[in-house]
């Protein structure tokens, strides 16, 4: 087997292998210690590793502390009681009365598949909800089932709407994942902005410059300084500073799944989209989409429909200084099969913060028998 | 009121303002003459002409030619028989047998606004379609009935995926359109290339150059002929030239919208969705759907949060070199607001277009009779 790490571990002395089922066992019982039921943790702990499994670091089990700082602060509930507020054939609208992110949107994407398939496809609009990691991992949830999904949140305000100044709007990611005859099976997951954050904060531990384009600083002009950016600039939406390049579509991207994620359930919006951490409710707002596909076409029809589309797309004459052409889901993975195999590379800095964390609820991390 | 058009004509002596109304009653006469029935034929000008309103002449009833061409080849057939071949109690697939683009997708947003009504959400694909016009105009037909519309289509290969050369993916454009209390109402309208294949057009007429970053040469690298990236080259995803700025997510999004579009309906895609004119069917495929406001949220309070929202946006603090903070959709309406009230400007060199393509079946162009 080809070994890929989209995000390999630079320089590995500084890292330690983890095998992720031990790791995700011991994210498990740690949130399980602050009164999470073991189901409800079993879900949380399987989103984290699953985003250090893609090689999004950003998104994986380092951000453990800020679960369970929300949880311990209690703007993150424990055993929130989940309702359905609105309902008709196919679709829903929800209350996570702020429970976990990844708790809440699995029992939204449940609700979606369970519509599609009575009625073709199934929409659920959530509120009250919180941070709920990767949007793509929801939305292999429901491709697994035979359907196309499709998901959406909102987030922080972190990017600069087009033609503005300031952190104003969210980097609003959108995840559409789609079956396939043979893995991996298609999954895009992008934010509507240049990057993510988490670049940039890598970029400033780094020490390194960032890219023009990727960010703005206070005035709203580009700046190559990742400092600047996270502390006082903001990131640029996906096609860059003014309309030359198309920013206004990165913003207008941004702000429609603002609107259907937070107008549109009664979550917050634009600034007010939060932290839990801050000790008051997040109020984040997701968006589920689950589409039958045989609603449209029969099942094996349209996954040899997507195999050749899938050559196609391979078979296309690759640019000369392209490595590879990748299709949308490729290096997640890639990455994951190569990381179930040598385990998952965690930062040192990173262990002793998770040691940290479990030996508050008296739980031992054991270094040595979690190696791959 | 204020007078604005996105696209003011320059030079102005080369243009003639024309009544809409007027202009659409001769361009539905054209279409008629072509065997095409008169409720149809009053869509497909509707369309056209609304696009000219907009300020979206690329889309415009300069295209009528192509249109007229595709029916006198017979690619395009003048009384489709457009029928419904699967369906589900919110979704349906509709085979548009090769008519007017116009008139199957206005159709398929009757479907959608029908199965919304009833099950929250409508999701009508479409196959064996035509190019539609600007997909613009059937969002706002749906959000002129209390609904979220969404409308995809697939469209000619004229952008370049991530890390290839050559025009190999569609410029396939989303548009998402929201009520709002007060107009305009909420319209995001976007090729998921960083630019339309029109605006190269315009700068090879004009001969000018364009911005670094809209188009590759024949090698895949960045220029700034116009007449190259028309000729040999390619426009570039959203996001520009590999990974850096995220062309990845452009054309991740582009080839979403064609799997949507072409794959999981039987249309075309990739580099197959051809023009009608080419003697054989262009089997372009849509995908529509319309979300009912009320599955989640009584109307007014959702139209009283979009305000909110809406002011939020343009209240933020303007970016120093901007001349306004525009919400999407705006342009377009103001432009039309603008043009109901002095005229569509309509290039010489169309208007002898028009008049030839009306002198071939005995129509009349009195432009003396349809100024404003």
């Amino acid at each position: 087997m080809e070994l890929y790490e989209r995000t390999p571990p630079i320089p590995p002395e500084e890292y330690v292998r983890i095998d992720a089922e031990k790791l995700k066992e011991y994210v498990c019982k740690v949130i399980e210690a602050f009164n999470v039921p073991e189901h409800d943790a079993r879900i949380v702990a399987d989103v984290l590793v699953t985003a250090d499994l893609f090689g999004i670091e950003s998104h994986g089990v380092q951000r453990l502390g800020r679960y369970v700082r929300g949880l311990k602060s209690g703007s993150i509930k424990a055993k929130p009681q989940i309702k359905v507020v609105r309902d008709s054939p196919a679709c829903a609208l929800i209350d996570g009365d702020s429970g976990l992110g990844q708790v809440v949107c699995m029992k939204a994407v449940q609700i979606a598949i369970e519509k599609a398939e009575k009625c073709g496809v199934g929409v659920v609009g959530v509120r009250n909800s919180n941070h709920f990691g990767i949007a793509g991992y929801y939305a292999l949830k429901i491709s697994s089932r035979k359907m196309i999904g499709i998901v959406l949140t909102n987030s922080r305000p972190l990017a600069c709407y087009t033609h503005t100044i300031g952190r104003n709007i969210g980097t609003n990611p959108i995840a559409i994942s789609i079956p396939t005859k043979e893995p991996p099976p298609y999954l895009f997951d992008a934010a509507t902005s240049v990057v993510p954050i988490g670049k940039i904060e890598v970029l400033v531990k780094e020490g390194r410059k960032a890219p023009l384009g990727w960010g703005v600083d206070e005035h709203g002009e580009l700046t190559e300084d990742p400092k600047i950016i996270l502390e006082r600039g903001a990131v640029l939406p996906l096609g860059g500073l003014g309309e030359v390049l198309g920013g206004h579509k990165g913003s207008g991207l941004s702000i429609s799944i603002d609107i259907l994620c937070g107008v549109l359930t009664g979550a917050n919006w634009g600034l007010n989209v939060g932290l839990a951490v801050e000790g008051r409710r997040a109020n984040v707002g997701h968006f589920i989409v689950a589409i039958n596909i045989e609603s449209f076409m029969e099942f094996d029809q349209f996954t040899d429909r997507m195999e050749e589309f899938r050559s196609y797309i391979k078979s296309l004459p690759k640019h000369p200084k392209a490595e590879r052409i990748w299709i949308p889901g490729e290096k997640a993975w890639l990455t994951m099969q190569t990381r179930l195999k040598i385990g998952i590379p965690i930062h040192k800095a990173i262990i002793e913060e998770l040691k940290a964390i479990g030996s508050e609820v008296g739980l031992e991390f054991e270094l040595e028998k979690m190696k791959k």
